[in-house]
């Protein structure tokens, strides 16, 4: 089973880079600490996606920080991914894992634990932890976790989870305390003014700062 | 290279089929003369793309009439359909090939000739002239391309073609005098009353008519 940093998580969003790109942006970023890179486009052509992909592959490959799809198997074995991550209406682990092999990384997202036990069964290399806290990325997941969610969800679990919604370098060092092996962000890079500095900030309130 | 019977090419619509479900319809047009089946689904979830596939390979395998795909090149392979079918913002024809094999039937939507010359190049099974005649189908195509354009595209390929757009028992042995090896439709099948004798009406319209 491949094993994988995930300290610092980082999801794309186009929209959310702006003029910027997230070419840029996922390389001072990488520069900053991220240890993984989540390439997610929920409107685009498939054709415009593998250009994307491949663009990330180039930036990810030497800084030896996998790159991740979400949803598209298709988009990560034409670009060269290192791996997926499914939600749970995108295609089946079993589905994926058996397109992709045994090396490739695949992450799954979870919100109850029933939703961890199959994911542990069907080989997810790790598990993220959906809409910890309220955000405006994902507006679709119902009521937060919060803290007390993401604990359990962390104790029914045998392998690697993040956390994703609402992490910030405020709540950050919560994550680390509920047992998680690292923090999913979006906005707080894809956003932030200098998106190197935002994960430096972000890897240490992870690693070291106190609740 | 895949040889393949492109005399009726039904294309699913979900929205049109209605309650009656694509499925049914798929199964009544085989029995009506379908030659190959295209699942198309532009809004659904991975998952239920998936789950859509296969039920369609469930009906078009013991018929023997290959199910194609469109766009999306994991869901063909998860669900083990025939191929996929290609748009210009899709997945390119090359990495669509690599990932499916030689012996998988890949089309190509074309209309211009510098598209039919790269898809031959790139190992199209076929090609797919796209907007003949306007439709309330495909609304983003530009001006059709009538008669005399698919000729000339036809003329350009030394694969075969198929034609869609606007197609219909009058019009589709127009489609057969310009040199198509058949015809496509959407809504002639999915919106039909009975899609059975729909497909044996358009089937013996492209072959036997006269324009």
């Amino acid at each position: 089973m491949q094993s994988i940093d995930l300290r610092l998580y980082v999801v794309t969003d186009r929209g959310q880079a702006g003029e910027r790109g997230v070419g840029p942006i996922v390389r001072a970023a990488i520069e900053g600490g991220a240890t993984v890179v989540q390439l997610r486009e929920k409107q685009c052509d498939t054709r415009d996606f593998v250009r994307y992909a491949r663009e990330l592959v180039e930036i990810c490959r030497p800084a030896r920080v996998p790159l991740l799809i979400n949803d598209r198997v298709d988009v990560a074995l034409a670009a060269g991914a290192d791996g997926v991550h499914l939600g749970q209406a995108d295609m089946s682990l079993a589905d994926a894992r058996r397109l992709l092999g045994p090396s490739a990384i695949v992450g799954v997202s979870v919100r109850h634990g029933d939703e961890v036990l199959a994911a542990e069964r069907d080989g997810a290399n790790y598990l993220a932890a959906n809409g910890v806290w309220a955000t405006a990325t994902k507006t679709d997941l119902g009521s937060p976790l919060e803290w007390e969610g993401l604990r359990a969800l962390v104790e029914a679990s045998t392998i690697p989870m993040i956390a994703i919604g609402g992490i910030d370098e405020r709540t950050a060092p919560l994550i680390r305390e509920a047992g998680c092996a690292g923090i999913a962000v979006v906005s707080a890079v894809m956003k932030a003014e200098d998106p190197r500095r935002a994960c430096m900030g972000l890897r240490h309130a992870f690693e070291y700062a106190t609740p």
